[in-house]
């Protein structure tokens, strides 16, 4: 091909390789000669040569969750405008398959990496993430010993003192709380603001009724036959996730329990089953799309500019009061 | 490392190559060695070497459908019980993207591909597939010119017929039919399924109430919109995807229009929203893990023997029946 484009064989390389010494001219002969060869240069090679794959890596939890979906998705769209790939892997909600992933991508030299761990407290997680020498993002995550991180975070705890008060203003006195493991930020953030809301109301605080259990359906199913079945049974149910609703709402329907009418609901994020369940039901909202754009900024910085420090942003949640949330007589 | 582990060079490299001809003391020699050492040894390279790299590349187009998050995650399943990660990207449903997926798939090198295409009939995409090397599975699409794929399919007729035949025997002589593009096999089959059982019935087949138009709630919204206020409005609507439902039922809300009251509705595949809505969505279900642990057997059977021919797997739906659907006068 160098003797076809009539240039040297380092200028080939030269051009390749997007080296900044390289005329217009030179760019041009070398490009057509490729094009017209139907050369097509490795570009696997290519990148171990220059450092870097243009692909960023994905850890997430779980993508039968359409939250998760829409989280990539809004951040593949921020970074392939600048050229890069999103390659997403999943841990099914394994932390030892977190770190597995983790070795993965960085095997596979992506450029930048944005995880949403399954348990934020696991050393040797931590220790595998450490040696990764490209931009972390981390998605509602607070990871001791990684401070070079940079962090997409949800207020979780407004959001929910907001719902709790809520619900305790309509005269609710036993609210009950099924969220995800202790061991993930968002979950020990609710935790924390709901307690805070009862000791604002002066109200018994029901530590019998929280459940930070797991985000997947069969926990919500569980639970919520589980704390419907006490003596003294919640008249509210604050929903942690998306998945947890699917199965709360499953076992509501068999115990012949009506939304909004014989229990409140508030769940957190919304979502179709949310929006369109009937009646529709309260949320916790969050702007989804932004947290995955947020990312994608935050990973594009420290790429175009390696001496950027890590950032945090932090991006709100807001109640949105819809007809499964009533009073306790009414 | 060599000299750590007393043995030659060429050793390790067979160790770590995973040679056949190495004998058990050698290969516990040198990765204790390794061990001791904590020498990494680069998966890349070695994957470069031995033309595995252990990983197999998806496709998909949309991810914020939970639909293909329980493909993958089934698939993954099956592909991590023999050592194989997944690694997936998103074509955003758009065949540009589709083609760029697939070609930094080939180029990272993955052992083989599984996707679901946005449209079957572009030829760059399929001149792009047919440069890939390892195994392919097609899910749900049919590609002329790559015959050596393998296939998982669905027989989305023989449900499409059956919910047809039912709402034309509760009484429904117009029926609408939303679905995606006629680029895609599922959409081209549903279509002629329904025109097929409208034949069989005798009654005018209502060509202008059929709309092929796209999966994205969008298309659902503005659709129902439209097929409402014509001058003979559909007493039943069939709607081809979880995500079209969305918008189904959003405007259907927003017109005051009640499902399984004002207006019979079925859905293609079962997901929260129409399991959970109330009234129940009388859905044409398929088992979505099956669909995915068959991609990750037809993917192995010819990673683990590459004289495999392809095969194609045709995996049944079924018309489960709710109260979203009734009579249209009582």
């Amino acid at each position: 091909m160098a003797r076809r484009a009539g240039v040297a064989l380092s200028s080939v390389s030269r051009v390749l390789n997007d080296h900044p010494d390289v005329s217009e001219n030179m760019r041009s002969r070398v490009l057509e000669a490729i094009a017209e060869l139907g050369y097509e240069p490795n570009l696997l090679a290519a990148s171990l040569r220059r450092g870097s794959s243009r692909m960023i890596g994905f850890i997430v939890p779980d993508l039968r969750n359409p939250l998760f979906g829409s989280i990539v998705t809004a951040a593949q769209d921020g970074l392939s405008q600048q050229g890069y790939a999103a390659v997403i892997t999943t841990s099914s909600s394994d932390a030892d398959r977190d770190a597995d992933m983790a070795r993965l991508l960085r095997h596979r030299q992506v450029d930048a990496l944005i995880v949403s761990l399954a348990d934020q407290t696991r050393e040797d997680l931590i220790e595998e993430l450490r040696r990764f020498r490209g931009p972390i993002v981390l998605l509602d995550r607070e990871v001791d010993g990684l401070e070079d991180a940079s962090i997409v975070e949800t207020d979780h705890g407004s959001g929910m003192e907001q719902a709790t008060r809520h619900l305790l203003s309509l005269g609710h006195e036993r609210v009950a709380l099924l969220t995800g493991s202790l061991q993930v930020r968002p979950s020990a953030q609710r935790v924390q603001a709901f307690r805070e809301a009862y000791r604002q109301s002066a109200l018994p605080y029901p530590e019998d009724l929280v459940r930070p259990v797991g985000f997947a359906p069969e926990f919500g199913e569980r639970s919520t036959v589980e704390l419907l079945r006490r003596p003294s049974p919640p008249t509210a149910l604050i929903v942690g996730s998306n998945q947890l609703l699917t199965g709360v709402l499953r076992s509501l329907r068999r115990l012949g329990i009506r939304p909004g009418v014989d229990i409140a609901v508030v769940s957190c994020d919304d979502v179709p089953l949310s929006e369109l369940h009937n009646p529709p039901i309260t949320v916790i909202d969050r702007d989804v799309t932004e947290i995955g754009s947020s990312a994608a900024r935050l990973a594009l910085e420290r790429l175009n500019n390696p001496d950027t420090p890590p950032r945090r942003v932090v991006l709100p949640t807001t109640l949105v009061l819809r007809d499964s949330t009533h009073s306790p007589h009414g």
